[in-house]
């Protein structure tokens, strides 16, 4: 059994390996290395798959769910420059893949080890990324 | 191969463990537990997993996925009160995951055996989960 | 210029006029019913049309507009019975017409009179009203 | 008759008034107001209003609308900076209600003037602006 | 006061003048003048303004109004070849515009005429038409 | 790590099994089996699984999958009669499961194999297909 809860943060960002010169920036990530940054609305999948609680119904209370997401994600990310406000992407690149990484990073240490955890997110309309921890 | 089949059917219920005093029930559920109910547009997205049939280039014809869904899912729950009207639910809290699993068990003795079936509930915008039988 | 803020309510409801007998509550509502009631989730969008004011660029703080929205209508509605839970519907048939100028009268009060308002609500995929005061 | 074209662009942008303190700018917009830039997916719904050409039975070719939407809106604020990299906002606080009215002005001098213009757009999932020119 | 009914109907079509050279028709219609035609879904949506009848809180019934849109529209177009099994566009092109035209005309004869009328047809994601009579 | 990329194309096909006599195709195929054809807006979303390259935060540079989808995908089929028009199902019912194996195993030869690719197709609102190899 999995349940999910989705949420919303609408972060800058751009993208900039410091170990190049501009020019390799340029012809890898084209107009996403724009000097001034541009910005998304990230929505957020977050799956969270175990079993269900026979007193409950519940797999876990997905209040306490969304708490988490605030608490880790939405605090951390939103209305944020993702290269400038926050340390999770000091030395990483803020890609779609590694936003998607450092999600479930943050959400795995919050929740109980026996869950299994996914993270999906959508940068734009037709750009999304997946990541469950290998 | 999986196809996929989505249906709608809008329902009232209230979480309730009739074991537990009001005060528990509160801590909870909260305003799930209102006990004039509350409602939801509930979307079932129906994923059945086989092969594909050489002379007609169906998994299963979703006309017939279709029918089998009205019959067993939305006649079933659509307009109705969860807890009063449907006896899946006489002795089972419905909560979302509670619904997935009691839709799963209707299609699956629905189904050819052949067949392995997914069942995924989106209760509001931002809360669904999924149940594929363990 | 015209600003729109989007929101969402669980309902539970049940479209029955007290003054007919059960057999025309039938023929005329169908389904909808149900004594025992039916649920939906409600999105409404709420636009005001008015003038940018210079300074701020702003026509109405959308924050401001999600709180209004709180006061008047989420918490008002949100996990209730609209036959049973809300004054509102006391005497009122709570159709999806009905529900609309409820919610139109009360942001209408709650909005600086400068303001022209429009309501538009969702009851399912498919079905959807607009009031805009006349 | 109406026709419309739907285009997306993907924006950094911040509110801020430099007439006013810091104190001011953050009492009014925020965590809008942050130095280093947030961002949003711009959705614009471009609606044009005029009669259909009986020999084309079209009211404008739809494809030519999408290239007067690239040229005017996505090339000039798609994976930008609102505030740093485009002069429309030099003295403008790129608000949504001022972003819907500078697209607007520049579609409506691209666009053939027997033709009425209406300029819609969402910032997030849950906020909107329409502007028609008045 | 305003309700609005959404149904879908697929369709295959062609855009061809036949009184225009094979160049020409080609230099307008792009590849939408495949002899072969293309298709799409469409999406309909059918808004009705009137006012609401005090003893049904009804302004139609929505369920009166879905089997309108399906005797008049969707039966009619519905896995339908427009350009040739539906006499409707034997000598009209079904372009967005028509289509939405022939569709407010079909509809506008089925109802009360003390209903005003509009449609909205999406041909694709991105695009869209609205009709209001005039 | 998945990262996936969606596009669309909007096509006529017909569902007719040459072998079959007409009644078994309209027994089978009922209006799908219509000899002038229908359409469909297709829905295209391309997953790729793999690992992040470390210097450019990517697993695969998504302006690369899109132009990849744009080759093999919708320059074949978009504004195309698939039975007429596309090579790949002169002798292969066009079914939304054989479009989904005909997109896949086109993808597949174009990507990289140390990828593992999953293809998902949606025919209408509420049908879809997903295939990822076996």
């Amino acid at each position: 059994m999995k349940v999910c809860r989705i949420a919303y943060f609408n972060s800058a960002h751009r993208l900039y390996n410091p170990e190049w010169s501009d020019e390799k920036n340029n012809e890898v990530f084209g107009k996403c290395n724009n000097p001034n940054y541009h910005g998304h609305n990230y929505k957020i999948e977050v799956w969270i798959e175990g079993s269900v609680n026979q007193e409950t119904g519940y797999l876990i209370d997905l209040k306490i769910l969304k708490q988490i997401i605030k608490d880790e994600i939405t605090d951390a990310f939103d209305h944020k420059n993702l290269n400038l406000d926050c340390p999770e992407f000091k030395n990483l690149i803020p890609t779609l893949e590694n936003i998607c990484i450092v999600c479930w990073n943050k959400l795995s240490k919050a929740l109980d080890s026996s869950l299994n955890l996914s993270v999906k997110i959508w940068e734009t309309e037709n750009n999304l990324a997946e990541y469950s921890g290998e």
